[in-house]
């Protein structure tokens, strides 16, 4: 008789979303007059903007000719498409990074959960806590977090660095030397971030002990302030120790669209192999590229227009982000994040319960937000706004806080 | 310092196709007057049909607007293309498959490279041989297939059930009951098949044994004679022991718009454990949805234009097909598959190797096709032909081949 993976079944059952949206569903039954504001979950509201659609419209029609079709793409994904990211997010910032060393894939989330594949079993890995639980679980699936502490709300073989307002949000390097090491700047769910200079301190502890650091930069567009990092490339010697992991969802609205790109840099060695050249091979083997019409689209992010036209965009959800934090202080609570990513992050009045807080602001405000002990136990006590609504929700939500 | 995965190491270097597209390159170099023909990837010509494209269009409309915009896709797949998908190529086949056992992935080549995942380290995979390299590939990263010996061109730890001219490209019941066993008809690469009855043996061992049979049915569309299943489940008990994954590259043109799906059924348990649960586990977990215009394309594939479009296109490629099988038998190849599928599997002549035909046809009709012991050992002496040129060229090059 054939065995299952055993880990899956480690995994405690239920999704933070997935609870959320039942009792969402809930009160909205039992209170059908009252309007639910959903300032949940992560995803953009605002549609593509023109010189995206414009050419996937165009793509679309080359598909349409035998002259100008495309089969399968370059597994890595097509030089159009590395070529001007490499240029404009890398080279432009001073980063010495190549077009071939950037995988083109479906998104952040696929390759977050995959990149774990090219090490060991049985290294250990360390994790900002709170944070986005797909790091972690895609390491549990793998087998490399030992036993999970339901009362702990933590894995047996998982270093947890806590990032709370006791330390501003910035994690201390680890006692024990992990294997991998996953950050992400500007955080998802807390909004913070940390300088440039403070990120160096993790290249240079990386390259110390041969860690390696998966960073990921989903949030890097919108970054307002001069001294933080948009790439972990900025750093001196980031080449040898991190993979950078980029997302088109949130700097240009591709949640649904699905495209990302990972950076692997050719100087990257472990136990002299070539990470680059075994993500090159995991792409090869286990994925077919990124489609043509969806690899054009990417493209126009990154053109005049595009970029003109992504910039109001971002700046449309930053002001969201403004009318939260502003709104929220006014009405007294404690109130992080929100500069440099589109997450607010808020410490639960009275020392409720993230879930006891998640609770009163439904029932009483009608507004659905995240609670922060779903991202790991260092959340409890907190609570995660996103600034995707439109402008007249999130206006609208911030006045019924406040009246409350 | 951190390890890597140990497995990756073991993979032989030089991919089949990339070995090829040297050797043209090299050819072409040397013989600039000469125009090469290429019938060896199995990578489609002709363009979406007009009813893709018009979906497509429609889709990209929406995205544009944000009334119509669509974010993060469900993890599964869309309600409206799961269904097309479960009453076409299920229910009116006769198969009970519902709509919630479909999974909607960016393609075939993924899944059947990551469903070896929800199952146990410790199981040992049959193959049939020839195969299609990713069974194998993915299984030898997961670190499944002990040693490769490059002499026998075999891994320790997999079962090989070889498909040859002696038992007429029909695979033996493995002496060794495997865990998994993949099994793909039409087979890809010798373009034969099994019948009904034939499958059903399968799935009746697979169901004695306690195994897990994936069940690749990328080439169902190129089904001509009418006792071969279209899909695994039109055998009795399929939903209790099998897998099937699906691709829209070949009946649809899809291979460069990557769109898939892959069917596990509820009934589908092992120790205890649902791996339509496990599956649906790994979806949320990593992967992110295709994405909403990719999924309408796929929808148009089920309008009754889509399958007219779809029924003409399918026909072209076979009519290549007969244009290969019976230029080739006319010239005194020994020839096979081709009806059922759009791959012709053509026995080398005079004892040559895979490889020398390979060099043969190249130098002396200059028409490209892919070597059968790439595919594996029992693929020596054999040669893959691909029906997915254009007319022309299919013509053009089935006429060289006959003037040698």
């Amino acid at each position: 008789m054939v065995q299952v993976n055993d880990n899956y079944q480690k995994l405690p059952g239920s999704y933070l979303f997935s609870t959320i949206a039942k009792k969402v569903a809930a009160f909205a039954e039992a209170n059908p007059d009252k309007e639910v504001i959903r300032l949940g979950i992560g995803d953009v509201t605002q549609p593509l903007v023109p010189a995206v659609v414009a050419a996937m419209h165009r793509a679309v029609d080359e598909m349409a000719d035998a002259a100008t079709f495309h089969g399968y793409a370059p597994d890595l994904g097509y030089e159009f498409l590395r070529s001007v990211i490499a240029k404009q997010d890398y080279q432009d910032r001073g980063c010495d990074i190549q077009k071939d060393e950037i995988f083109v894939s479906d998104g952040a989330k696929s390759d977050s959960g995959n990149i774990q594949e090219i090490f060991s079993n049985d290294l250990k890995i360390a994790v900002t806590d709170p944070v986005y639980p797909v790091y972690v679980d895609s390491n549990v699936m793998a087998g490399r977090c030992g036993e999970y502490s339901a009362k702990e709300q933590t894995w047996s073989n998982v270093i947890y660095m806590p990032c709370t307002r006791e330390n501003g949000f910035v994690p201390e390097l680890p006692k024990e030397t992990p294997g991998i090491i996953y950050l992400c700047f500007p955080n998802n769910p807390t909004g913070t971030t940390i300088t440039k200079a403070q990120l160096q301190e993790w290249v240079d502890y990386a390259n110390r002990t041969g860690a390696v650091i998966i960073y990921d930069a989903a949030y890097e567009a919108y970054i307002t302030e001069p001294d933080v990092a948009h790439s972990i490339y900025e750093c001196a010697g980031a080449d040898t120790c991190a993979i950078e992991i980029r997302s088109f969802s949130k700097n240009a609205g591709f949640t649904g669209v699905r495209l990302g790109f990972t950076v692997v840099p050719k100087a990257l060695v472990r136990g002299g192999v070539s990470l680059h050249a075994m993500w090159a091979r995991r792409h090869g083997t286990k994925y077919n590229g990124a489609p043509y019409i969806i690899q054009r689209a990417g493209e126009a992010v990154y053109s005049k227009e595009g970029r003109a036209q992504l910039k109001e965009q971002v700046a449309f959800y930053m002001k969201n982000a403004a009318v939260i934090k502003e709104g929220l202080s006014a009405a007294g609570y404690e109130v992080y994040g929100g500069v440099n990513a589109p997450y607010i992050w808020l410490k639960t009045p009275g020392n409720m319960s993230s879930w006891e807080f998640f609770d009163d602001l439904l029932a009483r405000a009608n507004v659905v937000g995240t609670p922060g002990s779903g991202f790991g136990p260092s959340g409890e006590g907190y609570f995660r706004l996103t600034a995707f609504g439109s402008y007249e929700n999130t206006k609208a939500a911030l006045a019924r806080i406040q009246a409350l």
